[in-house]
């Protein structure tokens, strides 16, 4: 199951994100990639999602050690063993267009890296929340990005985005927690606070440092770089990311 | 690829092993499962292996944060994917023959935990070292007891074998390390030493706990309980680990 408004959306990010300069919509990987930088940028892109995805495997698998019960145990290890998948497709998938994956890992490392050591759960429902909002707002990303996309590389966003939604597992534990103690719900709304903060911190760096990606991130390569652009997907991000909180009993 | 002796003869167990007094090899679950005892024995196996394939997930994700590279560490978190979907298919099973699995696998959590809290690997050698001779002893115990076994849990057990043996990636990882500095040989062949006392020491804890499954062990409920014969299969599997270990390069 799936929870919230980005779910019952499918169509949601070409709707909001800007229109399309470069057309890369309509064509496929052949043609899309011999423009350098279009290329450039979807290395970027499917190196940053892998590495994701491996960390988010090992994260996951890491918090599984604080379920109250060896279903919950299974659960959360049901998640990362999906995650750690996930990077398995983009990895081979960088391999088949040519690239070192590792190479193309490299340059986010360091983000991700920073993201959960500044983010480590002290608790299960802090594990849980973290789950849920990871895998929410990844899901936020996969689709704003999917619809900028060749029409290859888009099939295999969209078909990893479909994979996931394994927050329905979270969401319920958490909404029981708050049932059974309301002050639980003021503890885990810094939590997610804190994890937003944290992530849009991360991907700030990145924006930076990555200047193909984060152009392809804003509507593609004529158009040259827009700041304020990214800070509008952001926007709509932390906004659906504001709902969900909402909607789950967490004043964000 | 599999290394050594163990995989070269499938038909090792049957060629070892004791008779088989009850017949029930030759049986079906529908039939067999009529004993209570053995229905009991196979209840406590399935447990028993599923919550080891659990805990092995949790410490190879664990262990995946020593990795030098993203390709080792990537290569570390596939055996712990693997192991996750082996639990998947005995925790599914024991549901399928009407049995609580978390209550199937309770028994067995102090004496996995306890293994793995004794074994933590400093570095990444002890690591793949621990993964290789796990993996291996597994192996080689799943197919001990499979000719044990009515035909349907056989199926099962001999499924979830086939699908092991990622442990070549390690045994090339340590041969490269011992070949680069002998003395790394020397740490390595205490710490698998360890290894194989800890585990020993913790299945006898096991062993001494479930009659049920114990004596089925040992070739069938018909003759009783008999501690020599579970003796010996320790001593056929601390054989074929102590060869392996030769082979890699480490004095067991």
């Amino acid at each position: 199951m799936r929870f919230m408004t980005s779910s019952d959306k499918p169509g949601n990010a070409s709707e909001t994100a800007p229109a399309e300069p470069t057309g890369v919509a309509a064509r496929d990987w052949a043609s899309a990639s011999a423009d350098p930088q279009y290329r450039a940028a979807v290395v970027d892109l499917l190196g940053a999602l892998a590495y994701g995805e491996l960390a988010a495997f090992e994260r996951l698998a890491e918090d599984a050690k604080l379920a109250p019960t060896l279903e919950d145990k299974a659960e959360l290890a049901k998640m990362a063993s999906a995650e750690f998948h996930h990077f398995e497709r983009l990895r081979d998938r960088l391999a088949e267009i040519g690239e070192e994956p590792t190479r193309a890992m490299e340059p986010f490392v360091a983000a991700y890296d920073g993201f959960h050591k500044q983010t480590a759960p002290s608790d299960w429902l802090e594990g849980l929340v973290k789950a849920y909002v990871g895998d929410s707002i990844a899901s936020d990303f996969y689709r704003e990005v999917a619809a900028r996309l060749d029409s290859d590389s888009r099939d295999l966003v969209l078909a990893v985005l479909d994979d996931t939604g394994h927050g329905g597992f979270a969401v319920e534990k958490v909404r029981a927690a708050i049932d059974a103690d309301p002050r639980v719900g003021g503890r885990l709304a810094l939590w997610a606070r804190r994890l937003m903060g944290e992530a849009l911190s991360q991907s700030q760096r990145v924006v930076a440092d990555r200047d193909a990606l984060s152009t392809m991130l804003v509507g593609g390569v004529a158009d040259g770089f827009d700041l304020a652009e990214v800070g509008r997907m952001f926007s709509r991000i932390t906004e659906a990311h504001t709902k969900r909180m909402a909607a789950l009993g967490l004043a964000a």
